[in-house]
């Protein structure tokens, strides 16, 4: 069972995922990310599923049998958990430090049965039904008492932490609510005390004015390259209805999800050659109900540079690329031609590596 | 100029470097390190001295010329500085977000004069005065009154956002107080109302009486894992005579904490065939005399793995090697071994890459 220890001056907890460990060996490498699997051999792929444990859910074709091919999207137990779902939350001190053991849930959700499709390049129907999985999981999982907080996040690309290929997303539920959530909530909190006003709404409204770094706009969202952007084309996908879960969306809404974080998605592929990324949604704690206070999105982060020791000490990234300028060049992309070049590079980031 | 422009919902502050400024095809390569230079390109080896700007200070050979060969540690602006020394320090509101020019100071602390001499390899007295640099360059700073923090830092490796081989550290100026440092120093003050006890001397008691974590020792400091530390082999160097600065450091601890860096990078160089890595001196801010609050130490994280979305999304790091467990690899490190193996090899992670 992995444990979650807590750093003594920060408050910040950590999994150590012993059932992980590694000895030195297997990190003088010095490429953390492992090779590509071929495709007879990923466990992902449809007729592979034997190769992953049971499946939690899936949308099928009917007749089809769980856990055999026929799907369309699936989730199933990430075979390596970083937090393990069986038993309850115990908690103890070590002398000065606090422990608790690593009750969870870890999952992935394979977005398509096709190894080489990106997400970018699905259908905007299909990357809908991946976004209802993502909700319909949230909303089995904040049921259960134990877990404060449900993360669900992509890595795309090895440089940003991907070790598979097959297209895929994952989904972390925590016993505790972590730093940077509560971070988030204390601020959004801290501005609605101080002007009676959502902080991500007066966002939408001036970045929607200004227009210097939006990428893009459809009845439901926005998407731009937030001021104080972290890292060079770092971007926000922003609902304009006010709403603290993600799993309040609406059904139109998802619609207008789903074709914004496409065509986002594909205007990063062609602007910056298919770049390694993680996105996030952040969204407010299970069983928070404070609808005034958070308003949830997604961030997208391309991995185009190193954070070293300076931002590490401090916090303070240093972003190379103003997000105006950001935003500017992806406006720009021709839609078209990132259609055709999906077609045929859409996984090129897993294959070229480093 | 380079700007620092703060996220309106969490108050972090990111630096827009504008001067550095990428574009799209910049990026493109995805391996962010750029290629190491040969050594007559060098601009941090002897007689190179008029590539880089004017040297702010030196220690030297009598009777050797500023800006010529002749020094053992030199200390010089870093020439793509991530904030600017000239100017007064300017506030402003952009519509809803806050603004700052980037006032502040970057330097770089040339370890040796020895292109292909890796700093865990120097001689004692050598590691010394690079120490005594960093204190020299600290104190003068510190004078500066628009300059809250000074954060001292070495990037190791391409991986570890390093862009020249040649040893060297560097130091930034910031004209506010970085979040992570004032995180760690709430966190220690917080410790001290509920405890009245310094949590680093607390930890430093714990991890001398259990010496699971310990890895090191000497009558001045210890080098441990931290019972939370965020990546595998993150080990810290802790002083025994609690002082919230760095700069308060006495000529004999000085020696000791030459010793045990030197010992533990080579302990870490053998361990894990010399990982990249970025090390941070943790140190009070400029003018703060809470002696009672806060307690300097180093902290080096070897680059062995991604922080990915889970990472970025929630703050909760996972590590695969339990502290335990890295100390006693860290431990048995035969360092009649390494000593041979520095000579060979100190500076091969920049010629290795990812």
């Amino acid at each position: 069972m992995p444990e979650l220890r807590r750093d003594p001056i920060t408050g910040e907890w950590v999994v150590i995922a012993s059932e992980r460990s590694k000895r030195p060996s297997d990190f003088t490498a010095h490429s953390p990310g492992r090779e590509e699997q071929d495709r007879e051999k990923c466990p992902f792929c449809p007729s592979n599923e034997s190769m992953t444990p049971p499946e939690i859910m899936a949308f099928r074709q009917p007749g089809s049998q769980r856990n055999g091919p026929g799907w369309w999207v699936r989730v199933i137990p990430n075979k390596y958990p970083a937090l393990g779902i069986e038993g309850d939350l115990n908690k103890a001190g070590q002398g000065m430090y606090d422990w608790m053991n690593g009750v969870g849930a870890h999952e992935v959700i394979i977005e398509t049965p096709q190894h080489d499709k990106s997400l970018a390049f699905l259908d905007t129907r299909q990357i809908e039904d991946v976004l209802w999985a993502y909700r319909a999981r949230y909303l089995d999982l904040k049921k259960d008492a134990r877990l404060k907080y449900i993360l669900i996040f992509r890595n795309y690309g090895r440089v940003a932490g991907a070790s598979l290929g097959h297209p895929h997303s994952q989904l972390v539920a925590t016993p505790i609510i972590p730093g940077v959530v509560a971070a988030e909530l204390q601020g959004a909190r801290r501005y609605m005390e101080y002007r009676d006003r959502c902080v991500f709404c007066d966002m939408l409204r001036q970045e929607t004015e200004e227009k210097r770094r939006l990428v893009a706009e459809n009845e439901h969202f926005i998407a731009f390259e937030p001021y104080a952007a972290k890292c060079p084309f770092e971007t926000w996908l922003l609902p304009k209805r006010h709403a603290a879960s993600f799993a309040a969306i609406a059904a139109e809404e998802q619609t207008g999800f789903a074709a914004i974080l496409g065509e986002t998605l594909r205007r990063l592929h062609v602007c910056l050659n298919d770049p390694p990324y993680n996105y996030n949604i952040h969204t407010a704690p299970c069983n928070t109900d404070d609808q005034e206070d958070f308003h949830w999105h997604l961030s997208i982060s391309p991995r185009l540079t190193i954070a070293a020791g300076f931002e590490m000490g401090t916090g303070i990234y240093i972003n190379v690329t103003p997000p105006e300028t950001a935003a500017e060049y992806l406006r720009e992309v021709d839609l078209e031609a990132a259609a055709l070049s999906g077609e045929e590079s859409g996984v090129a980031s897993e294959s070229g590596g480093e």
